[in-house]
């Protein structure tokens, strides 16, 4: 826990008197970061310089990574070079595989995420230095191989034959061609990479925030993004979207009316997944892209239905409670509709958001301090000590 | 990232001018809790209401888990039963067994335990609720596994015998037959007692902060300690005691005086391991019960020189800089002392820390907000896109 060599030159916090508790850090300025930029009133989201909406129109996922770890987009000899790179970094080390062929059938596929990105630390080429190229790579290999590792658990938890990561194509190309032993169409291709775009990056959110944490104590990269998956696995982060697939599939079972059962929610104090944001104030701008996309992919693929309640629930959590959807809600929809497991998306979450923690993570060492907060302690003082006898 | 139900009512934050960023979060206090109060000015700490000082004297490791877990003392009853849980609890999994066996030998210890600890998920008797009791014996089933990993791990490498952990005796005793295959003595078991009653707790570290913060995304208790395991990891945390042996044995290597080796580290700006606190503006209560400890320890075991030196280095210290040890400082020179290697000692540290992370697991858990701080953006905005073969 020693920090540096100098003393600590800091603000006395009078911790005797009742402090001001910053429950949440809701609202504390942690750090500065060119990763991000978020107007929740304006409901502006912007990746590095460039506003979502330029990158959902124009980027791919690959270009996205590039920028988010180097602030500027890639010319075409970088993009090739990282596109070999990623795609050479695919194959999972021989213990990897077996852990995930021989876990329980029944494991949560986000533990075993976070443990076999744990694991691959184990096997990292020992590179000397600390340097932002050994950084990249260390970020590039990581990127590259939570695809396989999804996909691989998936099939293997299903008896099914595991599918060897391609040497060409995309990463979200690959990805559905090995999670189903299939090359996907064009157009799902397209959806995927459109998703993980959206959800790269978000400025200091939970996982991020951990991340950065886990780094302040110059801890290496495997750690930082172990420790950031086992925060985006809560229900009130990346576990979002699975809990909102649950709640439509639940509406379905339960043969509801969508509108009676988030009434009912609402009446019980009972909370409502895929609604409202700690930063936006008005519809989250990936939302509004995913609206879209689940319009036209469950009309493409029959589940119209799915879209309808979808809408009608975000009309009535607008009506009764003025509360906007946020991403989780609609990419639970358009997920569905690629055929993907509900227990799958916030694994297909963490795909994308490595890219951004890694960025963090590279800024984070750069200019670097432990991150320490305090706590007010609320318990008693000077108990004298009674033998366990006489308890 | 839905957070809740109702809109978030907080301050708003002005972004678009620059905001004081709170480096590291220094002064910043995030939570209240019961579990430890820090007295920096005096040197005091206290677990859950017992003064250090008292419970290095009385307590042994199993009552401070309870402790730390309950915020009271057991009765002779609760803790017969407690460590007949945590001894029943001691075996790993078939699974990370395999692991531990099979994974590289030049793995880091701390990243085995990592990965270990996340596996342990997989295995973990899906019981219902989230109770206390439930969170109470997931802290016990991790608590009691984290010795036999560590152990299994170090004999593994080493290419010797992995021995079975008992059904009876204290966690320090068990740790130390399954680390050496050999029971220890009634001078090594206290000691190692005494160390794990020392690292257990200590306020908003970097690894109980990171601990709380995954938790708060209602995220799953290994998640927790997982993350908690890589933040403890970095060199400026619980590394350090792995860099302050370090630096002792390079002192020995280059056959350097140990006060003129510190000076050229002080001149040449660089970091002295051990040394100085956050919190701490006097000496840390545990790095005085730890000097004294070594001082005996070095003694009987003919290490003299290395805790010679290690006096010399805090008068350096002292007069050049007036900074004081900390906790790392003398808990090197202890494990060297007891024939421990030097990259486990902050897998020893975890051994114990534990029980602090999984007291601030339930207590986050039980009045739980979303840690989700903010940053403020250095970049760019609104950059025009320009196509790749135009860059």
């Amino acid at each position: 826990m020693a920090e540096s060599l100098t003393k600590e030159k800091e603000k006395e916090v009078d911790l005797s008197e009742f402090p001001h508790i910053n429950q949440g850090l809701a609202g504390i300025v942690a750090f500065s970061t060119t990763k991000s930029f978020i107007d929740g009133q304006k409901g502006e989201l912007i990746y590095a310089g460039y506003d979502i909406d330029t990158l959902a129109e124009n980027a791919t996922f690959e270009e996205v990574c590039f920028l988010l770890w180097n602030d500027r987009l890639p010319d075409q000899q970088e993009l090739d070079s990282l596109n070999k790179q990623l795609r050479s970094e695919r194959g999972l080390p021989e213990p990897v595989l077996n852990y995930i062929k021989s876990t329980s059938e029944s494991a949560e596929p986000m533990a075993v995420l976070r443990t076999s990105v744990s694991m691959l630390a184990d096997f990292h080429d020992k590179e000397t230095g600390d340097s932002d190229k050994f950084r990249q790579n260390k970020a590039i290999s990581i990127t590259a191989k939570i695809p396989t590792i999804i996909a691989a658990f998936d099939r293997s938890r299903n008896g099914l034959n595991i599918v060897e990561p391609l040497d060409t194509g995309s990463t979200a190309f690959n990805f559905l061609y090995m999670l189903n032993d299939e090359e996907p169409g064009e157009q799902a291709e397209k959806t995927m990479d459109l998703c993980l775009i959206l959800h790269a990056e978000h400025g200091m959110n939970a996982s991020t925030f951990t991340g950065r944490a886990i780094c302040s104590t110059e801890s290496d990269m495997y750690s930082a993004v172990t420790g950031a998956i086992g925060a985006l696995k809560g229900p009130l982060h990346g576990g979002a979207n699975q809990a909102v697939m649950n709640m439509l599939m639940d509406i379905e079972k339960t043969d509801s009316d969508p509108v009676e059962y988030i009434k009912k929610r609402l009446e019980g104090k009972q909370k409502v997944m895929g609604f409202g944001h700690r930063v936006y104030k008005t519809m989250d701008p990936r939302a509004r892209i995913l609206r879209g996309m689940s319009k036209k992919l469950s009309e493409e693929t029959g589940h119209e239905k799915l879209y309808e309640w979808s809408e009608a629930i975000l009309k009535t959590m607008k009506d009764e409670k003025n509360i906007d959807p946020n991403v989780d809600f609609f990419s639970a929809t358009v997920y569905y509709s690629m055929g993907i497991k509900p227990d799958l998306y916030t694994c297909i979450f963490a795909m994308s958001r490595v890219s951004g923690w890694t960025g963090h993570y590279i800024e984070q060492a750069e200019n670097n301090r432990l991150v320490r907060p305090r706590a007010h302690y609320t318990g008693e003082k000077n108990l004298d000590w009674v033998p366990v006898e006489e308890r």
